[in-house]
């Protein structure tokens, strides 16, 4: 039997019985989670540091290095993340509807979990305590899987949480991380139909789209965000400059991010130079249009189909002149990754058509796209944002980590 | 460009058309297409009986030929489900849930056509006016990919459906027809993940497996059903009876009949011979365990795992003497499809045991496994019945073919 055929056995094994835990005995295990990662804070940064040693020798870049540091407030932080499940309402039970049919017979449509997941991610090892407890609160099992510059890191955290859901009596194989990290390895689990009910990549857009192309188990997208902003004629050009300015610069390197604005004709002369003075604080470098470019100056580089496209995920942003909103849409619809788009507007008649035609998971009027988050949209956490259709769609909390059963009860009808 | 990416260009090219038509529209479409079939039922079984004449042409079985022949009153059945769409409540635009952030952002999760729908499915031609219906009146586009045996029939009946759609003024290319029906065209329909959204087989297992293996485009698993009835020792045992007879022969090719009868050994004495009695008016061949045949004498076959693991669709089963309720659930998810399956029981223990730890999309008790439908579960109409876990499960009806979309309204709120 190969690894992760192992892997996928043992979730298998304890699946009915992690399904069936009451939310007492599930909070309790977040509890003795989050009391052993404070515990065992020296442990983590000890392991942790054998990951920063090889991340160095290697030549890893310092933004990687620092996603990949564990230290006492950064552990302190990931406990309080699962303290802060235990409060949230657990969905598995709910009846989330039902009827009694004219026969007599009830019919309830009831929330149960999905069962064992799989979680692809990449250096972040904070990754592998969220999903986990997550993935644990919506009465699920999870192999983990995350990237190999933190394979200490993610081996300790998954003894200590395993050690810690054993001992409140629950299966430790609940929660198992996944410790050989070859590609092979990786994409057996990709495949390992078998056992695991759903597959959810966390990551860059290479890593998702290389889940996509191999998976065959269902798989849930996640988070690939080339949003847009466009600034109609109507807007209030102060406001319009905060949200673009805010959606690209306050954290440029997460999805809800903006990578492209798009100007109304009638207003650019006006508002191109004010945002690109906003945009000198953080020097945002410019990609634009030749309309861009005539109102800026010779600063700006010719925004080609490759920059429209692009998540850069960095302060950089593409720009383009729009003749109308539905000029607007079209390009969101060409080049959007249905993530989270926004207008700014002051014209109702504009706010509804955006928000009726542009086709995403979030659609702004006059707010930032950075709001797109499980903890803004109040579901209290999230496991990532869904950019796809089926099943979840923006962000997934603990629900969109379940499915339903219909439980139906008779007396002896037949049809 | 090859057929099938021109089918997806023309889908998508009205997808946004179709998906802001208002109920009133969609309705006034649905009622067209009722009445263009009506109108056109001699044209209908004129092109009917050219497949007709080519089945029998090509010895296709009878079975088969009754599920292709289209009658005068056929036709008008096919007709009066398209009007019971109309009554159905439109599930587009429904807001679902919504709430005021902290900071007057307001939240609202509404519900959205999922887009373009591929249906693929075999030789029963009503399949294409059902699902192109039920496609239309969630706001969806539709590609239908009916069985070769079946194709001027379901030419014939696009034509109409496209002509009526447009006479009311929507898009006729809302429902396209796939009248090239080579093996190669199937194939590049399920890798059109451009243009599709997701992609509903419909028909034997056979096809479903082979779209899973073939399809990049996300799919909706249905209905392959391998169901079971346990019949527990504190069950009624006329009850038993009833629910395993009604399950079994009330109508064998659906995917809501049984195939397992599994018996607790301490009423197996009394309950065999009960139910093979009545089996007997259907001729029903029994495959048994060592145990069944001990009691049921000669006449039955010894049961491998091959026929524990056949959905027969006829007049066949397979029967297990088991120790315990235990041994019934673990049979259960060795061999069942997670369709539908059911205990019959006096106890509430074993009740509640049953559908705690029975893993399907419904799990009766003291009913028949033959409720599991959309029209019996009161959501009015369906599209198939799903097997998955993903997105829908069980029945799917006009809510399942929708996804959801955030609408977020501000006034300049930034992070």
């Amino acid at each position: 039997m190969s690894y992760t055929e192992e892997l996928g056995q043992r979730a298998k094994a304890v699946e009915s019985a992690v399904a069936a835990a009451s939310t007492t005995q599930k909070n309790k295990a977040l509890a003795a989670i989050s009391a052993a990662l404070i515990a065992n804070t020296e442990l983590i940064i000890a392991e942790n540091a054998k990951d920063m040693a090889a991340a160095k020798e290697n030549g890893i870049s310092e933004s990687l290095q620092d996603r990949l540091r564990l230290d006492e407030s950064r552990i302190a932080g990931i406990a309080k993340g699962v303290d802060e499940l235990i409060a949230l309402n657990d969905p598995i039970g709910e009846i989330i509807e039902g009827i009694t049919r004219p026969n007599g017979m009830r019919i309830a449509k009831t929330r149960v979990p999905l069962g064992v997941i799989g979680i692809i991610y990449e250096s972040r090892p904070n990754v592998t305590v969220d999903a986990a407890a997550l993935c644990l609160k919506a009465g699920n099992v999870v192999i983990l899987k995350g990237g190999k510059e933190a394979i200490n890191s993610n081996i300790c955290l998954g003894r200590i949480m395993r050690e810690a859901i054993a001992s409140t009596g629950m299966p430790a194989d609940a929660v198992q991380v996944v410790e050989n990290t070859s590609r092979e390895t990786t994409n057996e689990l990709m495949r390992l139909n078998k056992y695991l009910d759903v597959l959810i990549p966390r990551g860059s857009g290479r890593l998702i789209q290389a889940v996509l192309n191999t998976a065959t188990v269902p798989v849930i997208e996640t988070g690939v965000g080339n949003c847009h902003v466009y600034v109609d004629s109507s807007a209030d050009l102060e406001m319009a400059v905060d949200i673009a300015d805010n959606g690209k610069t306050q954290r440029p390197s997460v999805c809800n991010a903006i990578e492209n604005l798009l100007v109304h004709k009638d207003c650019a002369d006006k508002f191109l130079p004010m945002i690109a003075e906003r945009f000198k604080a953080h020097s945002v470098k410019i990609y634009g249009c030749d309309r861009t470019i005539a109102i800026l100056g010779e600063g700006i580089e010719k925004a080609t189909e490759q920059e429209y496209a692009t998540e850069f995920l960095d302060y950089v942003i593409s720009v383009k002149v729009v003749d109308d909103i539905d000029e607007a849409v079209a390009h969101i619809a060409k080049y959007g990754t249905k993530h989270s788009e926004c207008i700014v507007t002051e014209s109702l008649a504009n706010a509804e058509k955006f928000q009726r035609y542009v086709d995403a998971a979030a659609v702004y009027v006059n707010a930032s796209t950075r709001f797109t988050d499980g903890g803004e949209f109040g579901l209290g956490a999230e496991i990532g944002i869904s950019t796809q259709k089926l099943h979840a769609r923006g962000p997934m909390g603990l629900r969109e980590l379940t499915t339903v059963k219909y439980l139906i009860n008779g007396n002896g009808q037949i049809r």
